[in-house]
């Protein structure tokens, strides 16, 4: 990761209010957080209320990619230019203190905000499609059976700019008030990981065919 | 869980509008879904745009319970009565096609909507801190110092009733075009599961104070 990446853009949408010790408008830690994520928590406002809903998603250099079908209601609702906030959580541990008060959680998040635009081109859709497949496991966009054209017709691709974004975390042990630290009362971390487990083959699998290195790979990177 | 637990309301602020064959108005999975999580998105609108914030969270019955820092914009937003959408996502797996349109990821989430309340009343107040705690580790309210005054005084912890709400969930291995079948492509479900890991005591933890024995049932549950 080049070290002259540009900070985030912060506005008053992106500002951290609370503990602005945990705040950081560092481009690459943004990036590091959206390439080890897998579900995207993406918000838009639907007839005055917020709506939340989990997406996979992906990341091209500064753009963070989207896809629904054409006809749903949030690809319709982003492609019309509404405003979105995308929300990656990665959750590294639960934090115990002696007091109930500063129990906490360690983790790292991205709030990406801003408008989304459709990709227009087939060529440009089907490589930005490639990126979102290969978010799920890396190189599998060259193993699996690219889109035909139905499929593209059906699926709207979106493009979020990176830039109005920050980053928010929290690591370490408890912080508890000095009064508190004598008290016969654990606190430490438990720190949480996410693991995959073995690849479980289709029912339907052509037979003998081995499960491919990269996701083997994959799957050992992700325990380790 | 009781099995007649009335069902959830939805409303076209929950209808899940694709793929229905995935949705779910079951009140008892909702509330397993919410049991085992550990991070909220929540999401509201500020200012005509979205903002989703990772949160904490925790269940009480037929209420979901959020606590901020009363000063906070999250705080003074949702008890001022602006509509909320929380949404938990708990990820299961990766689904591997054999075509790139049909990958896609095995989870279970729950988005509630309405309106959050603010908890009046000290005890009652406590009394949710207790939830939200035991939400992190399941008895922890029992050991650790309770919220005192002036912690109480600083904290909004909201009740959200889990009504106006839907789980939409996939389950299983890939789909593939039956046209597909027979491609030489690995398909199947890489599976995914959090884990906890040993419990890290705080530095300046009082010398030969053990893990409590529901930290350590709890941390051998996730791990199984």
């Amino acid at each position: 990761m080049p070290a002259d990446l540009p900070p985030l853009t912060t506005t008053d949408r992106t500002r951290v209010r609370r503990a602005p010790a945990r705040a950081s408008d560092d481009r690459a830690e943004a990036y590091a957080i959206l390439d080890e994520g897998r579900v995207a928590h993406v918000g838009f406002v639907s007839e005055g209320a917020p709506v939340v809903i989990p997406m996979a998603y992906g990341r091209d250099r500064d753009r963070l990619l989207l896809h629904a079908a054409r006809a749903s209601r949030l690809a319709r609702t982003l492609a019309a230019g509404a405003p979105v906030c995308v929300t990656v959580t990665l959750l590294d541990g639960m934090v115990l203190a002696r007091s109930a008060f500063h129990h906490s959680m360690n983790y790292r998040s991205v709030a990406v905000v801003g408008t989304a635009v459709p990709i227009a081109g087939e060529a440009e859709r089907r490589a930005a499609l490639d990126v979102l497949v290969d978010h799920l496991v890396p190189g599998r966009s060259a193993e699996a059976r690219r889109a035909n054209r139905a499929e593209l017709r059906q699926t709207e691709v979106l493009a979020l700019p990176i830039d109005e974004a920050s980053v928010k975390r929290r690591t370490g042990g408890p912080v508890d008030d000095p009064e508190d630290l004598g008290l016969a009362v654990w606190a430490g971390v438990v720190p949480l990981t996410c693991v995959a487990g073995v690849a479980q083959p289709a029912d339907d699998l052509v037979p003998g065919l081995p499960a491919p290195a990269a996701l083997i790979q994959w799957g050992a990177g992700l325990t380790s």
